[in-house]
This record gives structure tokens, sequence and C-alpha cells, in this order.
């Protein structure tokens, strides 16, 4: 490692003058928050820095309320299980956090609070920065708790083909099929089993993959090669769906791309950059 | 710059595992506590941080309420104007913050805070750590504010043959003055003008000095070659008391060093090390 070249997740030295960003969560242990954003914030020039903060449910309010006393305290990164409870906290929300229901970030504008979510537009970034489009494909995405809410409105906008959602809730499923129906008319949009055929993009937005005897999310039968399988599980890095696809000759993605598609997206909207330093 | 040596300031690459500290403060921007502790965990081997928190006099309990809140938060250095009225927000008092009632660090102990004032023992250190010791002799301390309380108290500790107290305050004085006696009745103490003739050490312990025009805090013509003369100030690194007193052949201490002192003794009380990580 060259001088130049500093660790994943290091910032520039810290001074009094350094400006403040958090990612809060509950656990804490696993986020990629503070490697990523440090080291994107030193990238920008930007002397600031981003601590990870384990607040439980019932004090989210408390932490928040510090979020918005402190003068040098800049932005929020929103993770398990805050970002819907998050929504009730802020001066203003976005218009793509409010089509999902939660909120990933929190910058202050005029010491007001201005949440806004990333998890979709991260999710489509990280896709075109491996050079895979959305628009015009055929699209199933499993899961719609708040990531696949996320997924499903970042994706709808990129005009896909069609779009198939499953969730084990069949209620939640339908629910934002129709949510999504309303944003954009124009798409196909149906409630189905979790059924790859004939589909060109697969997406897991479950937890299925994080424990070492899941069932698969997806039916694998339905696989074919050259369809796209992406996983949004961060650990582990490569889940047993991917590595199932990949045997059946499927292009695969995985989750830590939405991540770091998120990353720069977000450090915009924080108006992270030297100029502010 | 090595990659072995990084800048000061720099802690070890962080993650959702990063232990969290912060200084709150008001204004916040030229505290030295982010670039010492933050070299100073480094060196310690401790997944752990310490940013700067600008926290306005209104919003105090606020920050410390989500300080208690959040559960990988470990410690706050406690800096102007906020040494006081954080003693208020503690469980628990150690026995020199309730001497010098002030408290500038607070750390967790099974949910319950704990606050306790090194700035006196970061002052005798940093002397120490120049090799300079203050039991035996003959000490002028100019100014009973917060700074000159907490020197006084650790001073006294040090059994000095006799101390002398000054502030344009002269009850102010005189109070700490009659506090000190009742801690130690064995040590010489009055309170008289700022003249240093016949004593073997001079503490500045005032913020005069900070300004261009500042007039002298000691009756420079009372100096003499070969006593120590020590300022306390931080901004100019090198007071024009100092300078003075170089000219007439005395030795010097600028105010850094209290703070270096400091680092490796609080560092002590908030548990910062490898095995805590």
């Amino acid at each position: 490692m060259s001088s130049s070249e500093p660790a994943d997740g290091v910032p520039l030295p810290l001074s009094g003058a350094t400006r403040v960003y958090a990612i809060l969560g509950d656990p804490i242990g696993q986020v990629a928050s503070p490697r990523l954003f440090n080291s994107a914030f030193r990238r920008r020039g930007a002397a600031a820095a981003l601590v990870p903060i384990h607040v439980p449910p019932a004090e989210l309010s408390v932490v928040v309320a510090a979020f918005r006393a402190a003068q040098n305290f800049d932005g929020l990164v929103i993770t398990v299980p805050h970002k819907m409870e998050a929504m009730a906290l802020v001066d203003e929300v976005a218009p793509m956090a409010r089509r999902i229901g939660a909120v990933n970030v929190i910058r202050k504008s005029s010491g007001r609070l201005i949440g806004d979510n990333f998890d979709g537009v991260g999710f489509v970034r990280g896709l075109h920065d491996k050079g895979h489009q959305l628009s015009g494909r055929r699209t199933l995405i499993v899961g719609a708790g708040g990531a696949g809410r996320a997924v499903a409105h970042a994706v709808l906008d990129q005009k896909p083909a069609a779009l198939r959602l499953f969730d084990v809730d069949k209620a939640r499923a339908e629910a934002l099929a129709a949510e999504l129906a309303q944003v954009d008319a124009g798409v196909a949009i149906d409630v189905s089993p979790p059924d790859p055929s004939g589909f060109e993009i697969a997406v897991n937005c479950t937890s299925i993959g994080m424990k070492p005897n899941d069932p698969f999310p997806v039916n694998v039968d339905g696989l074919a090669a050259g369809m796209l399988v992406v996983d949004i599980i961060l650990k582990p890095a490569v889940t047993p769906l991917l590595i199932e696809a990949e045997r059946r000759g499927c292009v695969t993605q995985p989750g830590i791309h939405m991540l770091e598609g998120q990353v720069e997206a977000v450090c915009d909207f924080f108006r992270v950059g030297p100029l502010l330093c």
C-alpha cells in the first residue's frame, strides 16, 4: 500500500474542522458504509468522516434530535430497522422516498432535515456500472419488503418491458403492484410465483440466502443461460442463488454493487466536496 | 510519509465495528483533540475514531442523551463552554472533577455515565514529560477560572513549596485558595498580585495573550533567568508572554504539552485498547 492510496475506510486526517456523518442501525457491526463513504470522502478531498452509530429502535428519535442540534453534523445514512420510522422524523420527504415509504439518507438544508431514499437508485446505478440495462427488459423481483419496494420503484423508472412481483405475503406484493401501476400505467405488472421462466432479469430482494440452509428464493429450474440474476444480499458476498445461477450459465451480480452504486449518489445528495469544507 | 506512519489525526480504517468518541464544544474548529486522539487510537491499535461535534450550549443535554442512547458511542471529551454544565448530566462525578467543579471527559460504565477532569493531570504530565517537577517548588498560578481551577488542584497534589493565586476577580481567587486549603492544609497558599518575583514557576491560566494587543498576564519585570514559565494558551502556539520570558532567560513551556499530556491519561480512562474492539 502506498501513502497515496490508504486502505479503504480511511478519511482525511481528522481535525476540529471535520464535517461529520453517521450511519444509524441496529445491529451495526456488519455495515459497509463506514468503509465505502470514508474512502469516497477522501477521494473527493472532503474533510469529512462517517462513523457507525448503534441505535436501538426506541432511541432513534433521540439520536436524530442530536443530529439536528449539532452544527457540523451534516448527514445520516439510515439502515435496518430504522428506515420507515426515520421518515416521520424529517421535515421534508423527497419524492422517491415518499414512493418507497422509507428514507435511507437524511441531510440538512438551512436547518431542515430532508429525507430521501437511494436504495433503488443505487441498485440501478450498480447495474449500469457493470454494463447492464434495465429498460425494455422483463424483470422478476422477489420480495416486496423495504428493499424490494425501493428496487421495484427504481426499476419501474427505467421502463422495463414487464415487471413481475412475488412476496410470501401476497397482499404485500399486490399492494406494491397497485402503487407501481399508479406511478406508471404503461408498464405491464403482475404478481405471480417466483418463476423466472421467460424473464431476462431476476432479482432477489429477500433475506433468503443469508443462512446456510435457506431454500432458493426463486425457482431455479426456470433459470436459463444468459439471464441476469441479481442478489442484494451482502453476506455471504456470493449467495447460493448466484452460485446456482452461474452453474446454469446466467450472468450474476452480487449485492455489493448496489451499495457501491449508491455511495456516489448519496455523496452528491450530501453535497460532499472540498468546496464545502 | 510512509504507509506505516500516517498523518496525525488518521484513525485505523473505519468499519461497522468502529467504536465512536466525540469532542463537544462551541466553537469547534480550533480543537486539537481529533488530531491527537485519532493518532493515539491508531498507536494503541484500537478500532476507534473521535469526531468533533459542534454543540451550542442549549443543545448539550440533547447530544449527551444521544451519547447515552448509542451503544457503540463510548466516550466524550468536553470543552468550552460545556465543562460545568456537563457535570450535571452524568451519573457519577470522579473526585478530581468534583474538586474542580467541571468535567472534561465522560465515559460509560455498565450504562452509567462517569465524568472526570484531566485538565490538571494533563498539565502535570505535560511538565513531567519535559523533565519539569512541581513538587517542592514555589508556583504562581494566574487565573482562577475553569482552567486555573484544574491546574491549581493538580499542582496542589504535587506538593509545591508554596502556591500563589491571582485573578482579576479577587473573590474567585480567594474562594479557590480556601478550597485548596481544605484539601491540603500543609501547603502555603496566598492570593496576591501576579508578580513572579521569588517564585520558581509561573503559569498563565487566563486567555490573556490570545489577542494581538493583550497586555502580559503577569508582571514580566518579576521574571528572572532560570524560572519556568508555562502558558496553557494553544493559539498562538507561542504567546507574547513566552517570547518575553525566553528573552529574559526563563525556561518556557507552551500549551500544547498540557493537551498531549492529557491524551494518554484520557485514553486510559476511556479503556481504549485493541482488546476492547
